[in-house]
Formats: C-alpha cells, structure tokens, sequence
C-alpha cells in the first residue's frame, strides 16, 4: 500500500525557537537540540540586560528544522549510516522497502551488533558520544550561557556525562540505547535511572480505527511535544505498511509488541500461535528497522492460576493471549522455552528486549499481588540470558499501583533485575479517573520515575475508554513531561533544573512572551493568558487578569526590592540581624529612611 | 446590587445517581451522600447477580437533589440554624442582608462559640455527628452492601469514625469544623490529617474579568465536581456583594483573605492599611458568615530581608501587600501585632484562622528557604496562640516545591505548628508548564496529601496566566479530587477505595455504563467513550476501540476463566504447586484435559 499524496505533517518550528547542532568529535556527529531565544530583562533604571538562550533537549527530529528538506514519501536522512558500515560487522542481506528501497542489514556471521555488546569490549560507539553531548545538552555552551548568572544554577556547573560513562551503563546493563542496525535514521538516545528520565508514546491503528496517514502524523506529533520512543502498536489492517511508515519516518526509536502481528497472521486466534510464526515475526520486524520488542516472556503456566482470583484478571494484551495459548496447549510459554533462540535472533540486528510484564495489575486491587512478583522474578532470570548474549534489557512494569505500594515495584525491580532499566505504564494511582487517566497516572509516574525508574509509558485521556486522537497524543505526552522533568528535578539532575528558573526569571520580570516560550506548551500557555487580556500591550504589562494591577504580588515585590536598593541595603540587613535589638535606632530615623 | 434575574444554575443531578440522606441521632441531622445505581452482572451461564449501589461523598449541596427547590435570590436552607440557636449561646445583634434580611449572630458576651471551645468543653455538637456519619459515608449501609461481596472490601469492614473521634480531633487541634455560626447553610464537614483528604477551589472576580452570576455558577459548579470548600478571592469591584451571593447559595464552607476587601477599602494602596479597616472588614466578614479568614501574621519585617536573593521574591498577594506596608512604615506587622485581638473577635462567630504563607516559595529555586520556614515558624507561635483563644487553625503551605523537597514541608509543619491541620496550593514540582499547572501541582498535592496534608487547594490550567473560567474551575477541581482520592488510598482510608473496587469490577465486567456512573466525571468518561464506537449496542459489548475484539486482554482474560471453571480447577492448581514436578503427569493426560 503506497500514500497517493504527501502526508500532511506538522512542521512549524516552536516560537522563538532555533534548532542547532553541537558537533562531536568528528563531523558527522551532529547533536541537535534546541535553542529558545529571550527578550533581554529591563530594570528600572533601564538597563538592558540579555538574557541568553536556554538550551533544551529536543525530541522532535528535523521536523522542527526550518532549513531541513522533508520528505515523508522517502523517509528521513540516515545518519546513523557510515557508522554501522565502519564497523564492519553487518552484511547486506538484500535491498527491500516500501516507500524506497533500502540496504537491509544482518549482523556477519558470528559477529553481535549489540551496543552492550560494543560497550563490553570497552568501544565507545560514535552513538555513546551523542548521547553524552545530548544528556548535558552541550555542557560547554551551559556554561557560556550561565557565567553571567551563576545565582541560577542550583549547585554551580552540571555534572558531566562522558561518552566513557555512557559506555560503562551500557556495559553494566543500568542503560540501554536502542538502535537497531536497520534503523539508520534515529537520533541515538539512552534509557537508565543515571540519565534524563524519558517518556514512551503508544500509536498505532486498531482494526476499528485509524489511517497510515493519522499514524504518521501522530508519530511527528507525539515527538514534537517530548517523547523520546514511540511504541507502534497496530492490531488492524497494514500493520507491515503502518511499521514502514513510522520507522522510515522516525527519528526516535520504535518499539513494537511483535505478538499482535503473529496473532494477525493467524487471524487473531491465540490457539494457533506457533513459535515459528513467532520467529518470523521477529525477524521480519527486525529487518524493518524496529529498535525494541516487548516479548511476554515472562507469562509462565504455573502463574496464571495466580490471576484467577483477581478483580481484572490479565489485562495485558500480550499476557493474555501468551495465557490463552499456554492453557489451551497445556505447555509451556514458547517465548520462555525458545528465549535464547529470540536471543540470538536480537543481537544480529541490535534489537533491544522490553521484558513485557503480562502479568501487571489492572486495577489498584490487584496491585502488587503474588502474579505480578512471581513474573517480575522469571524476568530477572531472562535478564540475565539475556545479557549473556549481549542483549539489550529492560522490564515493563505496571499499570495500577497506589501511590505507598510504588516504591516495593522499584526496589522489586532493581533486586530481581539487577537495575535493568525499569519502563512503566503509568502507573495509575487510583482507579476512578477515566477520562483523566493521564493526570491520575502522571502521579505515579513522577513518582516512580524520581525513584530511578528510566522510561515512563505515557497513558491518555483516552486510556480505557478509546484509541487517543492527535489532540490525545499530545495531552498524554505533556502529562509525561511533566512527570518525567519532575523526576529529573527530585533526582537532582543539575541539567533539568534550568528551563524552570529560566522560567520563573521571566515570569517575575514580567517578560510575558519568554514565559510562554519556555513552557512545555507555548501556544497553549500564550492562548490561555491571551483569552482575558488579549492584547498584545497586556504581554507587556506588569500583572495579569489574575490579580489585575493592584493586586500583583510580584508588582509589589518589584516595587519593594526597587525601594531597598534605593534606600540602604545595609539598613535592610539590620533588620534582618534583630528587629528589637535595632528598634530603638530605627524609630528614629525610620521616617526618613523608610518613608 | 441585586441581580435582575433567576441566575442560571446547573442543577442536573449525576447520571444513575440519587441523592440520599442519612438520619444521624436526631431528626435534623441528615446527612446528604449520592449514591450510584449500577446494572447487574450477568454471567456466562445467564445467572443476574445484581450489584449494589455505591456510595459516595457528596459535597454538591442540594444542587444535585431533584426533589429540592432552591432560589438563588434567597439562598440555600439554614440546616444549622436550629443547632446554633439551641447552643444558647450566641445573640442576635440585627437583621441584615443583600438577598434578605437575615439574622446576624454573635457570640453572648464572654462567650465562646467555637467547634473547639465545644470540643475541649466534652461537648458532641450536631456539627460533629453529622460529620462522623459522612466521614464514614453510613458504614453499616457500606456493610449491607458489600457483605455479599467481601473480596472487594480491602481489609474487611472500614474502620469506623466515632462522634466522640471527630470531637477528640478538634479539641486537640489535629482537624478544623469550619462553621461559622452566620453561615448557618452549610453542610459540616472536617478538615484534618485523619479524615478524607479535602480540596479547595478559589474562585473569585478581579478587577478584569467576572460577574456576580459567573461567580455564584462557579461555585455551584466547583462544589458539583467535588470542593470540598470554596475561597471567594474576589479582588474587583461589589466584592461585598459577590460574597453575599456565594454565601447564602453554598454549602460548603467559604474562605476568603480579608486583606483584599480591606485594601480596596483603601484605594489599593498597601501603605494606607491600618489595623482599624482591617478588623472593621474582619467583623463585617464575620457578621456576613465567612468560615475562614486567610491572615498572613507571619509575614515579620526581620523576614523580609530574606526574600532579596529570591529568584521570584514575594509571591503571596496578602504576604507582599504586608511586606510593603511594614517596609513603608518601618513597623512590625499589624496582623502580627494584633493577633490577640483577631482572635478575640474570631471566637465570637467562629471563624477558623488559616494562618497564610505569604512567604511561600513562587519558584522551585526559592522551595524550602530561610524566609519560608522563618515564616512556618512564626505561624507555629500563632497556633499556639489562638488556641488559646479557642480558635480553630490550619497552617497555609506552599507553592512551587519539586518532588524531593515535599516531605521536609510536612515534617516541619507538623513539628512546627503541632499537626494542626496543614493546607497547601499544590505543591507545583516544576515551574514550565504554565497551560498544565493544575497537573505539575497535582503531582505534589497527592504527595503531600498522602504524608499528612489535609486540605489540597486546587490549580487551574490558567494558573499564571489568567483568571479561571468555568471550564478551568472543573479542570482544576478534578486534578485535585484525583489527587486528594491518591492520598486517601495511601494512607489506606478503607473508605476510599471501594469506588475503585466497584468500577474495576465494572470494566473488567464490561459493564461500560456502570464505569461510566462510577467515574469522577462520568460525563466525559462516557463522551469519550463515544468518540470512537458511538452506538447504544458498543456499550454492551465485551471489547472497545483501544484493541478491538481479538485484541481484548479482558475479553480473553474472561474467556480463560470461564475455560478454567468447565475444566478441573484443581488441575489448575496443581499447575502452580510447579510445573516441572507435574510435568510427566500433565503429558500423559494433557491432551484430553486441556484441550
């Protein structure tokens, strides 16, 4: 199936906002991020001070690049290219491909292509690199933009992240970068508790809904708003089609759950699962470019009975038809028996594992029960073949789990997982959200995420009740920004902290515009203050329809710091040192000073 | 001013909901709950096993009564008038009013009409029954309806809140009954670490934007999705007026920071303040029916010096209209100087003093400083204070505080202020989502919440932006009834979760009707619903648009139970005694079993 027209795609660059790129060590490393300009502040005695530029990380590909030439009908430039043919290790199994055709690429014979596997042998990948310069957002040009204001970086200069340190949690398993080999065209990023905490967006058709076009719109939507990985999760129609699409398109890795393809591919009936089709799945996967699989390996016969006293039963998809299969066959899951075998299908391709947590709760009752633990010990055990073989791990996790019973799933995790990544859904602290599940669930995920969880699975406002239209995508995925930065901030990043004092700077000096291009969402925060002050004076204006002139909190502070520094900062000081001890002295020349 | 018309008022009452009331040890005490009609389940063999209602905390008034009449032009029943007058305590000192002349009380002389006065005295007031009932929203109604279905009840029967609990709470200073004794409409209810969690909403007119109509639907709309108390932070013009409307049309307690209306009273300008208008505007709040007065009395001059180095400085409008005032004059604060006095006046209509932050954190670079705790500790002093006096107090906390810095908060108002009650905006975790603030704050109020914070006041999405419209107030309310439930079920409220059983079971039932009733806001819940699979017949059936049929883990899920229960479920368990053990057994006779 071929688009006849060209996609429409969101592309307008952000307000006030400049793409740039900080190059590594070597020209084709080009780490892109974004810069966002600022008005200068102006002091009463009108000064004008620059403020400089804030730098951001920056998810959103190319797509936000003005001087970038798109084209969606092609897919977008591979720049991880040149360095997976330097190293020598792939071979071209054929030229394939539906929107052009493509190098296909497999690992040599004997040769793994994992980035663990990489990072074992002690080689920093030009991948690692970029991800250093992307996790301190270009430390050196911090710096420059800072010196002149030291008071607003929490404790002096960030902490560096060097590509050494990268390789080191890549070697140990604490992070994973997912970068499958036939994905040339991502911009490498790193999932582990010791870097920025990332946020995952689901897309993809059901049978009832959807379009390609929808779907790849919705691809550069959700990466425009922050999702650093965007699972595709089609279940209907042109599931290889829809794939194709959103990975030629993708500058962020794309996870996929490979069992509702194989459950297409046998009309949907569970029974009829065959570790072979299962196989073929993957592997056709792999060939595609999908950079992580979530695979239900972990669904064992002996624990289903576990769930039959449930409330909500099963309610991964995946578990459940893993469920279905192993109890209409009396066997074994064939994802635990064959699991080397998927092992050594990964590592020729760089395809990173998400232990799948079929077993989750689906409801706070269910919450931290016997089923889930005894899953998320098999998935420790997995880790570990897992990494035996160079691949690249990380565990999924719930769901429904109320705010005091968090912090058992991280501790949990850690031990039976040996801290491989942790990548939760949600989760949900209470139940009876249903058309807020984003809120209910950005909770727990702030939470959780400040406890060292690394990936959080965004959940939208449609979560039980619908598939997420764009607007959807994107109120799911602002939620996980927020919950995502705020774990950042309680884990003490110095690098996620700068943005918000940017923020509030501006926000006391009244400079209206730098406070809506320093949001999350600078249209929405712009419209907001535009609905009761529309004007464009009003963005210039020295309060809001909050509090209205007279009663602005910061138009008096400003008035009142302005008054210190005109009378005697000493004096103020006195104050400080003993209202009682001075007052005597001040009753005297209080009317002159103060008055 | 009097409106010219019947204001339009949203009076519909939930769907598949009615109103009840709960008769307590005497005839007028009747305590409103809703409770929730649900559909039967219908089990795979056709068995209809009926579902109880549930039932709920109900602050919506007697808006949502179809059976009550209401005028809006004269305001809502005096439930409480019988009880007060019956204290014998209190005089009537005129008849006054905007939408009718009514009785205006005040204490007898040397008397003292406070919940607490009562409390400490041994005394159960109505007021504390009433509240005991709705705390335990008719524990043995809860009991009739879940006896037949125990499993959903977390640990057996809730736990039971007695009248004699309620009245050892207030007298030692741990819970809040605001109730002032010319606010004889409102419905009782406690605000303390060992009851539900509460929210507040503020609405309020600025000088920019708002009628009198807006306010009065406002709040009735604030109260449908769940305030539990209301500010009137009106700042504009017929601010007398506004309040009269709101308060004889609401049940809920009203709160209001009297420093406005005293302020207007002086041109809006801080430094003509004296302390006369000030308890002149106290007296007439008073007189009015007001249940709580914010006062910001710790903000000292010795603690203005430490907001200088502050990124935002003085975020509270009462606390920088205090500042300036004290610079101004070079004096010590007149609230704190006179604060024998507020009391005096306070335990003679019973208005419960929340004692206001006005140092509180406007940023994340200023959470936890020297100002605000300096402040926190001042405010400690003042509890002591008016306890004294008998006077009821809660401690007003901060603002902007990231994620790792909240417990502090906590533990230092409890040590500071001796766990009376703590009410906090928010916290907001980070500063850059101005357009989503009621979501960055409801992240940190459910944290706080969970730790001990007994009244959540409430974001708007227009927070730092603008004045909050109608659609923002629900927004805000239900981030913060989403969040107040968070907190509730972690400090394991039995009371709290059952909703969250009910409409579990619902889903997992496919009773999409019933999820909907037992939503937050089941409207949307519903709408969204529709959006995608709009028909009458789409809510009966066992999948939605999320997955479709084949992809429904709940559907399968449901299927491998029923599969379980036709087969032998001791095979089953013997399944989990251990697979390998029973392997050979399972071989033999697997075939037949299983498939």
């Amino acid at each position: 199936m071929k688009l006849q027209n060209q996609p429409k795609i969101t592309r307008l660059p952000f307000p006030n906002s400049k793409k740039i790129y900080v190059k590594g060590s070597r020209e084709d490393i080009q780490v892109a991020m974004r810069e966002i300009y600022l008005s200068p502040t102006i002091t009463s005695d009108k000064t004008v001070i620059p403020n400089d530029p804030i730098l951001v990380y920056d998810t959103s590909g190319i797509y936000t690049d003005q001087n970038a030439q798109i084209d969606i009908m092609y897919g977008l430039p591979e720049i991880r290219e040149r360095w997976i043919e330097e190293r020598n290790d792939t071979q071209t199994i054929r030229y394939d491909g539906i929107l052009r055709k493509r190098r296909i690429r497999k690992a040599k014979s004997n040769r793994i292509v994992t980035q663990m596997y990489y990072a074992r042998q002690g080689m920093i990948t030009p991948e690692m690199e970029y991800i250093a310069i992307r996790e301190n957002m270009a430390r050196e040009l911090l710096w420059e933009v800072y010196k002149r204001e030291p008071k607003i970086l929490p404790s002096g200069l960030p902490e560096f992240v060097t590509p050494e340190f990268v390789r080191k949690e890549v070697a140990e398993g604490r992070a994973i970068i997912p970068a499958n080999i036939n994905h040339p065209e991502t911009e490498p990023m790193i999932i582990g508790k010791n870097f920025l905490v990332k946020i995952n967006a689901n897309i993809g058709n059901s049978i009832i809904t959807s379009s390609i076009e929808e779907e790849v719109e919705k691809l550069v939507w959700a990466i425009r708003w922050g999702a650093d990985t965007v699972m595709d999760l089609s279940t209907g129609k042109h599931i290889y089609e829809t794939r194709e699409w959103i990975l030629r398109n993708s500058p962020v890795p794309i996870g996929t759950v490979p069992i509702y393809q194989a459950l297409e591919k046998v009309g949907g009936i569970p029974e009829e699962l065959t570790w072979e089709i299962f196989r073929d799945t993957l592997i056709e996967q792999a060939e595609q470019g999908v950079d992580y699989f979530t695979i239900h390996a972990g669904v064992l016969l002996k624990y289903i009975p576990l769930t039959m006293n449930r409330l909500t039963g099963i309610v991964s998809r995946g578990g459940s038809i893993i469920a279905k299969w192993c109890l209409a066959h009396h066997k074994e899951n064939f994802l635990y028996t064959h699991f080397e075998e998927i092992c050594e299908i990964l590592k020729t391709y760089d395809v990173a594992i998400s232990l799948g947590d079929g077993l989750r709760p689906g409801s706070i009752y269910d919450a931290n029960d016997e089923a889930q633990f005894a899953e998320l010990k098999t998935l420790g055990e997995l880790t570990k073949i897992a990494w035996k073989h160079n691949v690249q791990v990380m565990i999924e996790g719930p769901g429904h789990i109320p705010l005091h019973l968090i912090e058992e799933n991280m501790k949990k995790e850690e031990e039976e997982c040996f801290q491989a990544p942790f990548y939760t859904l949600g989760p949900l602290v209470i139940d009876i959200a249903p058309g807020y599940d984003h809120i209910a669930s950005a909770i727990g995920a702030a939470n959780i995420g400040s406890m060292g969880c690394a990936l959080l699975c965004y959940v939208t406002p449609k979560e039980h009740l619908g598939l997420p239209n764009k607007e959807d995508v994107k109120q799911g995925v602002i939620a996980y920004k927020i919950a995502a930065h705020a774990a950042d901030i309680a884990k003490g990043h110095p690098r996620a902290i700068l943005r918000d004092h940017a923020l509030s700077k501006a926000r006391f000096e009244f400079r209206w515009k730098d406070q809506f291009h320093l949001s999350l969402d600078p249209e929405t925060a712009e419209e907001y203050h535009d609905e009761t002050l529309p004007s464009e004076g009003a963005k210039l204006s020295h309060f809001c329809s909050m509090c209205g002139p007279k009663f602005c909190s910061m138009k008096i502070t400003e008035e009142l710091r302005e008054y210190a520094k005109q009378k005697n900062l000493e004096e103020m000081t006195a104050i400080e040192e003993g209202l009682r001890e001075k007052s005597k002295e001040f009753k005297e020349k209080g009317k002159e000073i103060y008055i």
